[in-house]
This record gives C-alpha cells, structure tokens and sequence, in this order.
C-alpha cells in the first residue's frame, strides 16, 4: 500500500471509522466463545464509493448498504484485521490504543486454547466498550466466566494457564 | 505540510470534516451579508488532543472545547481557507466538490463587489446545503435578493454586472 494511501486511511479511520474486539456466543465452539476483531469504516450511502474505493486499496472485507441511508466497510478476522492494522499503524494516533490492543489479541489468540487462558483475553475485550463509548455490551467477560463456572471449564492446575495478561498495553 | 500529514488530515476531514461556506447577516457591511468560508474538524473533547495536534500542523484556526462533550477545531477567514484547501486538495477525495466551490468563491470574490455579482456567489453558497446535508438554512441567496430588492439595490446597468457563474463547478 501506497504511503499517502496508508496515511489518508489512517486519518479516515481516526476521524470516523471503529476498530473492535468483541466476545460473539458459539455454541458450537468448543470454549463457547469466539473473540471477533473488526476494522469498521462508514459513510453516507451517497458516498458508497468511496468505501468501495477504500476496500480496493485494503483488499479484505466487504461493503454494505444499511437501511438508514448508512453505509459500512466491515474487514472482520484475525488475519485480514493484522494485515491491515500492521500497514496502518504508523498513520493511526487518535485509535492507537485500540490498534495495539487488537494487535495482542490477535497474538495472544492462538495461545488462549484452555479456558482461563481465553477469559484473560476476553477481559482485554472489554477495554474496548470504554475505549470505543460502546455502552451497553450484552457479553462481556462476566458472561464468559459465568458460563465457563457453570459448566465447570475453570477447574484446571493453575500451571497450564498461559500469560496473556494486557497490563503491557497502552490505553492513553 | 509533509505529504504524509496532507494525506492524513484529507482522510480525516473527508471523513467527519466539514467545508463550507455560508451567509452571514451584517448590517454594518456595504453589502449587508458577507460570505464565510470555512474548514472544520470535530472530535471528542476526550480526544481534544488530536484536534490540537491537528491545529499545530495547519497552523491556522482555533480550538474549542463546546458544552456537548465535543471539539471542534475551525478554520475561518478566506486566506487561512484558501491556503489549507491549496494543501489538502490532492488528498481529499469525498468532498472534493465542496474543497472546489469553496476555492472558486474565494477566487470570486475579491470581484463581487456590486450586489449583482455578489448575489451569484450567493448562489453557489446554497448549493452547500446539499453538498453537507446541513438543512434549514436561515440565510439563502433568495434572503439577499429579497433585502438587495428592498434596498432598490439591483437596478445597476447589465453591463456592470460581473461574470461570477457557478457553471463550471462539478457537483458530482
């Protein structure tokens, strides 16, 4: 990507794009949970190409018209959101909190195989309701722990639980 | 302004800036309205930094923080305006109609001096409640021609009326 491609991103995605980290229900997973990263970007379907010029120039993800009059540029997964928050980092500073705290999620992801090693991670997730002012989270990482209580997943020796914790992470 | 910030702040203000010029009332001016242009940034106050930092880079304008928890960064007067717009225009993509009328109208004004050429320019104002979504505007060109009317200021012989015609400015 193009260095003034990078940095107009980067100042796009400061001004009014989103980048998160939330806990999704999967029954089906084996831990019950997946932690989802995403890079959002938004703007009035009126300007709908300007999204789809931005995927173009991104590569990942997918752009959709929402009913009211909105339209989102949505790059969801761990391997396309590290791509991308990699070749932004130098431009982001007003989201860089959240870019560095996606990034260690990222990382500490494959390591977070045992349960109390992914209720670590997913206490990280939930910085991101106050960093983005996203009130109102229906999973947290209480819901997590609540589950994996009930079903008795956290009686395991405390020396197979991994380090994941996110003290070494800015949140200014 | 290194091509890298350029880059940025276009991303930025296309993405939640603002460019705009309105009519303002002004009893004390021969021609009773002047024509204010404008660049504009908005954030959080929490991020109130960044707008600063913003501030630093484009040299011109003001910081304030307002009573709803937002900033607002403002770049007011037609050269500072001019100057910024001169910058940021190979980086800016979505409102690049807004960035082209703006520097027309200031281009045009210095000859808008007699309330005909003067009411033209006030014409490709308007088009700026389109352009920004911003309804409702209490001043138009139809309020200047309504007091211009009422002045008996428009009775001036064709010849001296100036060519201020808004024709050649894409709107896309």
């Amino acid at each position: 990507m193009e260095t003034k491609t990078v940095y107009y991103i980067g100042g796009f995605l400061d001004a009014d794009g989103c980048i998160n980290a939330q806990i999704i229900r999967r029954n089906d997973y084996h831990l019950k949970f997946q932690i989802r990263v995403s890079v959002t970007f938004f703007q009035k379907t009126k300007h709908h190409w300007c999204l789809e010029k931005l995927k173009k120039e991104c590569v990942y993800g997918s752009v959709r018209k929402r009913k009211d009059g909105m339209s989102e540029y949505a790059i969801v997964g761990n391997d396309a959101v590290k791509n991308i928050l990699k070749k932004l980092e130098p431009a982001v500073r007003v989201k860089r909190p959240q870019l560095k705290r996606v990034l260690h999620i990222i990382h500490e992801l494959p390591k977070a195989k045992d349960p109390q090693t992914f209720l670590t991670l997913c206490e990280s997730v939930d910085h991101f309701e106050q960093l983005n002012f996203s009130k109102g989270r229906k999973v947290t990482s209480e819901t997590v722990r609540s589950t994996f209580e009930q079903l008795d997943m956290l009686n395991v020796p405390v020396e197979t639980v991994g380090t994941t914790g996110s003290d070494d992470i800015s949140s200014d």
